[in-house]
């Protein structure tokens, strides 16, 4: 594996090879890089878990992370995505971590460039660093994915997240439901209420409403989504013995889901941050270890 | 101690402790902390001399310093400071330094947030690290706050550095005095003119104007304000020996202070700023061993 | 050497030693410094290869790197230059490296600060790490400068580059010419076309025209200025044997130059990058030495 740009790119031994390495690191192993390499976060949409679960996972690995202001950077001046990487690799970088605002960006990258390009983001495109953290935090609660009924609830069309899980739990033997109000549900066919889907499901994948990416539709309750297509304290109480939450976070509280179940006994939510390091850290190995 | 968020929240015992470990730090002692610990430090307001100073104080101490720019984190997206804090904490943080707007913004991290939280600025209530170095440099000076007289000149009812101070300086001995125009005195009682005060004082602490937080008030003349609030060269002549001159900066030249009283024989100004780089040492010191 | 802040202050053997120690580093050396040195990197304009450069640079010879938000600084609050920096030394920091609007910024910091100041950038002024950049470039291709005709083309009057290079190139022995539109020359006594230059050229030093510097000229046409001054596909296959092409970069792609002359055989313009850590390296080990 050169680069990890998207899910699609994945088999589905190399997706659970990462998985087991992301378990090792949890158990406590260390890295077996044999040096310390220069990676950079190229960020150029805001973050806070992404960026520094990279940061740390970074560091965890013995990396010199090398800054880079995306804010301020000479993409500014109009400088190219390409210009801007060949210019890191030329520096002395050896990966780099990349946020962008243009679905597919990293396509002006895959000829010419040498550094390592981790995609953790593409405009509406992929986010293959969460859905392998959601894969990893799923996998670590049922075992496997075969038989699990997932249903990944709120905007769909717009997410990264519903994407990247979608070609990956369904290619690993799980069964993927979507709920969306109809004018969000994009490329996927989605159901409009809960219905059984509460009753049914192992993992409920709430997603965020993109408030930034919906600026037009004056119509948006945050009262009235929450009702109809949000985890409320009601539908909590009717989902199956041992099914959990998830959210990929930022999290609008008293939208996607009620406040006070953020941390209640079902969620994984901020379990799955914490396993978000273990798993980066599996990636940002596996790369550099295939420059070895 | 757990967190340090207010002057109002510190014995006298636990100041002293501070500073005396302030004063080892100086004396060129190195911690005792038995790890290298992992910290943020959140600035949603801009700094310059409080962040870097943790920066250093912190990579004095032998901690991984994971950058978080504030200006282009999920805090944008709406994210709570509770979950920005809570996902740091699961990412592997031990202890998150925060600048923000909101006055008392960590009450909602009182509960549920492992991680030290160290307040480096809420709105316009406190900021602990600030006064903990002009105390460390008062004490440096004088050896001593008793039967001390101090006058605290300038934007009183805005600033986190007068509230801080007059909490601790009136606690450990020192006569404390306000002046300011009628309008920026809030809640204290203040002098309006320097008539005694300026030959009485053993320190006088000059605030910064905050033109920032006085757009509305166009009659502001600099000139006026150096003339009937600020220190001019003849109220310096004015001054009784050993007395000296503090500011927590940064400085309006001219307003405040005239400027060739910055750097005169009487300032403390930029050595408060080396003075910041101990006491902040000890602080983050405190606060992580009490974690081990 | 105290302070670099323009080529003007270099002698020829100092540049020449700069030079030969940067050769040495890119052939592995590595440096003499006796301890791990604090050096903050404060650009108040945006920036990817100089800022990147210098902080690879720096973690190279072994320094501890203390983060400078320039954007989110206490410059924001009306802080003078001089007050920015006499904090950062208070602090701890032995150099800084600042890149900031106002030409000779650098002039209030000549008295009362011992940080080591290395210019990065000032105004439409100097930029004499770049210029060392490209000097080393051009030395490692022809060995020496005695004789060699180099052509400057571009955005001339407000381009830093320009200024820094056409001083050390004439003083060491190049024959320097400059071509650029009539209202974009300056001082200097440019041509307006290509003419013999295109032949007789051993080095074309590209520059880019600086859009955000432009605002006011709606009749610039990228295409207009490509055809009449930049460098086609037809003007590089007159360009005679041995001839090489540098821009400092950012490139505006088909406009300064066709875009695929970028990475053809005659390009050093990905190499100027690389070697500008290897000279950077030599420049602030250079300026720290001259501490110890």
């Amino acid at each position: 594996m050169k680069n990890l740009l998207s899910m699609e790119h994945l088999t589905n031994d190399e997706i659970i090879a990462i998985l087991d390495r992301a378990a090792q690191f949890e158990a406590g192993e260390v890295t077996t890089l044999q040096r310390s390499y220069h990676i950079a976060n190229l960020f150029f949409e805001p973050s806070t878990r992404t960026k520094t679960s990279f940061e740390m996972a970074e560091r965890n690995l013995g990396c010199t992370v090398i800054p880079f202001d995306a804010g301020f950077s000479s993409a500014l001046k109009g400088e190219t995505m390409y210009d801007t990487v060949k210019t890191l690799e030329m520096i002395g970088l050896d990966a780099v971590v990349i946020r962008a605002k243009e679905d597919e960006y990293y396509n002006e990258l895959l000829e010419g460039i040498h550094v390592a390009i981790i995609n953790a983001g593409d405009g509406a495109g992929q986010h293959p660093s969460q859905s392998l953290l959601d894969l990893y935090t799923i996998k670590k609660e049922f075992g496997s994915f075969e038989g699990l009924t997932i249903t990944i609830a709120g905007d769909i069309s717009h997410s990264r997240v519903a994407k990247s899980n979608a070609i990956a739990l369904e290619r690993l033997g799980a069964s993927v439901h979507y709920l969306c109000p109809p004018e969000w549900a994009g490329n996927f066919t989605a159901h409009h209420n809960w219905d059984d889907l509460i009753e049914e499901s192992d993992v409920i994948m709430l997603l965020r409403v993109q408030h930034e990416r919906h600026k037009v539709n004056k119509d948006f309750s945050k009262e009235g989504y929450h009702e109809q297509y949000g985890l409320t304290l009601a539908r909590e109480k009717q989902m199956k013995d041992g099914a959990i939450i998830m959210h990929p976070a930022p999290i609008n509280r008293g939208v996607e889901i009620d406040t006070t179940l953020v941390e209640c006994e079902r969620s994984r939510i901020f379990e799955q941050v914490q396993n978000g390091v273990y798993v980066r850290m599996a990636i940002v190995e596996t790369l550099l270890k295939g420059r070895e």
